[in-house]
């Protein structure tokens, strides 16, 4: 889920990032912004599970780990885990 | 940009995904739903700038390196590039 639909959004939409850690369990999706006219900064946005959105920091290493975290655990789909 | 709002998806949304190479820079965002009761599949959705859903591979390789390039790209946001 994001904050925007496409094409709307003609700017930032991150005023201030949450550098602190959270479990991606919590987390509905993320959604990562490249930077480009509308926004000078790469924005990333993860929509935790009560609807609630988050700007996470981009140069956070756990925000890294996260999205790691969560495309590797598309290989273990079909393991007891 | 997202295909669903938060709360409303109860399927896995990518029928089929790409597996070809798209530019960052065509894409407006890219969004990663982990997996859950709703879809045992972890699923990438970039939106393009012409509006277009595309559903990427999590398991192909250019696919981590496009997002990693994203979010590098935050640290030279300063830098003549």
């Amino acid at each position: 889920a994001s904050l925007r639909h496409a094409g709307v959004s003609l700017r930032c939409q991150c005023i201030k990032t949450n550098s602190k850690f959270i479990h991606p369990r919590r987390m509905e999706d993320v959604d990562i912004f490249p930077s480009g006219p509308h926004c000078s900064n790469v924005e990333i946005i993860a929509t935790l599970k009560n609807g609630i959105p988050v700007c996470l920091d981009p140069e956070a290493s756990w925000v890294k780990k996260l999205i790691d975290m969560i495309i590797k655990s598309s290989k273990k789909k079909n393991k007891a885990h």
